[in-house]
């Protein structure tokens, strides 16, 4: 019978994940995504039901935890902040501990500019050339990462240090070099002959980084 | 019971905006949207559907009725062309009385290029060094309004006058000065500081602006 | 009744064909449509749904059967190789026989870089300053055809050939020549005087390529 | 001895052919290249230099001369109108004695909004699905045809008519079909096979279109 | 004679002002302009030359002086941080003193975001439906302006405060509401009849805007 | 004396790079750089310069020396194969010996489509959640890789292996993941923590990897 078809339609489509939008020239002022379906559909809230509050984000005015590993970042792309749906940019708060570390990483989709909040910071990227630009950041300084380049940043002042990032692209993406290479399931073979490495330091690297 | 809430469902969508299409590097050779859904879903008639006339706009014949202000446009965007969807272009039918003016406007997402059907029109722009360009066009000339920039015209013959302009966006926006400063909420301190204005001449600025 | 109205709202949606996405720049890493509804609405699969499969194509391992024209091709858009959604690329095999042609052509929306994976391949394009660039080509060599233009290929050797063609968009279209001009419905007179032939001649062309 | 040297370097440069622009997202608000060296090097003028003429095209108020073949147009694009670098737009005027034709052609870099400033034209276009939409367009009407898809037009009224094309790309090109096939050096075998002609008809077409 | 033509053709370029790059998809990791002739030639720094400097700006460390007008802004474009050139990203660092005014003003090629470093400050946009989206935010406390759109801001609190906003262009422009449509040789008649006001009025205003 | 001067000029200029070309549309069917100063000017090639052979390239029709590391990679962009500048495209010719592999790496700035010319290879891709697709793919078999994400390849048959990619950028960059962290000269106690090594096996990988 119809109705529970139409349940069935209704339930696969809330498994389904929207990822159609681009990050190029809108063709409307702004569309803030439907939130009851937004993971459904490609639709925006009609505008009469738009506010301000759709355009202003408030998640990143405290530090995220960063006392276990020294680090933490709070990633505000169009997913948890539906009012930057269409406009072509993100932002992160990053902050970390002394010594506290963000481990080499990029960002398939976007540019990043970085302001340094507080404290000195590490901060470097590598040319496709594997050449390493890197340098010591203070209070108010910005670095740009360029898109899709590998960078990393180390806190090396002694008190708590933070940065907001600016990305180009609604949604960045982030791939964490430690991780994506040794924390999944690329062939063990491929990564001992990639990295020099035999099989114990392999399977040490793959204990700290896959997922128990 | 499932019908009712399938009834929420559709209403809840008719009642939304979609405009998640973009002008760059469209994917097909054209995409006309559903007219029955076309607010709801982004989807393309079937192209068997699809007919000669949905590449056809008939409506800017004739001039707009500019005789209350003393100009009238016609704006075609996919909104009211659905054909143009997804095809990066748009167009306006301007129309002038004598004397009649097009205030300081401009487009967030387009280029345009404006050709004198008829008439002479006092027409500029003004670029972000904030210098002027400007002066009188006649019949058959073109003048180009750069992205983003504001600009303006006005009949200065003695006989009613017609721009057609073109776009390349199919939904460019329009933002025109006067009603977006003075005909709307901003905080009345705000404006008096930005334009040096005091109170009442903001309020008789505000009067003519505000939509009653 | 609503089911009932349901059904047809699914019944007109299933009929519709679904062309929104853009090429340029996708703001998630990958999105496979999903099967069931991916002629309905923009959306992607689930992420954990999606497998390795949905990123390999395996139906160009073969040539099409090139048997009764002397040539085959079989174009690799998104819509048969769903994991090029929103990713900007894709391909197509095209095997000739001995003296076989691919006529005159054009890709609307891509460039082509053309690699010949066997044979001898006459291969050329027209620039609009209506020059040919064309030349033999040999096993393992690339010829680019720049974004629109017209190009066409022949099997100048003595055994089969094969090209492996590359787009820079999802679905480049295709637009062949001879059939668009000849087989379509365009006015007689209109032909006979864009191509200075008599109405014998057109009616002769307009046999061959009109379909039956 | 060096001067000459840089004779011949100035030379070779003023041989050189500039175009590297791009259509989308300029930097600037405008760019008007320097007249002296502008087909040598990608250099704006200084914003000093520019003057509201440089914004101003008068070359399309009257027709062209279409007496001889009935047809007549004239193509405005960065290259005639230098105000349009950078700005993502061009136009063009077309002229048609009764019985006049525009025959089939692309524009391999965009979409174009063809509005009717005189007669009636029977206007029209191919998808690359081979199905033609087309129909009598007559004074004030617009059509659309899609990026890259091959149209058409011919005066079918009892007087001269007359069309405003305009773009979004500031340099569309223009491929006319029966010169770009039959008028360029494709070698001969490949045209009689692609549209089943013999190599009389072939030869009967060639002398047409091939420049003499 | 050669030499001092050489010199002419030199001083030419030197005056010419080159603004031909594009923000989107770069083809280089990075384009550091060359000092020497950045103005004359679109030509990028040696990758040997390249330093990390290049990537880094310290110059918004510290407010500009606000204490004239209440208000200063840096904004960072890739003209004073080359470093910033092809990645489509820029930034401003904006001050305010108590009761100090960003007016009403509009970037025409990007979207912001503008976190709140310090204060309290009512911040806002006017859709191209005139309607305003605005609110006081607090330090921390980030709003998105889309691209184009008026926007405009005041520091609400009672001691100074500072925003930092990011583009999504590496020179989005800024035009100020009141000098650009004030503060330039706009026809009077043309700005009495679009805001309604007398000569005396006009002329008031253009006093306060027009520069000495 | 200025000749000398001039000498300095251009010595200065061969050692620039010049990179500001963009991928997305192109203004001209194509743009063959000047060969003589390519590198020093964006300037193109008077059409009547270029020849057929400027859009044809033979270089990979061989593979390179895999002998030494099991192997080798033939990269074409628009560097070593002019005819590419500005169409968006370039590709690559992979071998393999039995067990070669080719290091996790990615491409800034394109996605890949890899085509399997002969023998059996592992090939997969990391998302930005981490999870990977990998699959043995046979000759004729076509796998997709992201744009920006990682990637890897492994010949896991038991005789040679080639692979064609195709990139959908003139110059898609290219950043191997060991020799870009561990090859370079980032801070080793940022790599210490990043990869939870100690000092000894950093010092390990960077002896393999930083070149000497």
């Amino acid at each position: 019978m119809i109705p529970s078809q139409m349940i069935v339609f209704l339930v696969i489509f809330l498994q389904s994940y929207i990822s159609l939008a681009y990050d190029p020239d809108p063709v409307n002022d702004y569309c803030i995504p439907r939130t009851e379906f937004s993971s459904i559909f490609l639709s925006c809230k009609n505008t009469s039901l738009v506010t301000v509050d759709d355009f202003i984000y408030s998640g990143i005015k405290d530090p995220g935890n960063f006392k276990h590993t020294g680090f933490s970042s709070i990633p505000v792309s169009s997913t948890v902040f539906p009012g930057l749906n269409t406009l072509g940019m993100s932002f992160v708060r990053a902050d970390f501990d002394v010594d506290g570390v963000n481990v080499p990483h990029f960002h398939p989709r976007a540019t990043e500019t970085a302001f340094v909040l507080e404290g000195k910071i590490y901060s470097g990227f590598v040319d496709s050339g594997n050449r390493v630009f890197a340098k010591v950041l203070e209070k108010g300084e910005v670095m740009v990462f360029p898109k899709g380049l590998v960078h990393f940043q180390m806190n090396v002042g002694d008190s708590p240090a933070t940065i907001l990032g600016s990305f180009n692209s609604q949604n960045p993406g982030l791939v964490k070099i430690p991780s994506a290479v040794f924390g999944t399931g690329i062939k063990e073979e491929l990564l001992m002959k990639a990295f020099g490495l035999n099989d114990k330091e392999i399977a040490k690297l793959r204990k700290k980084f896959v997922p128990q």
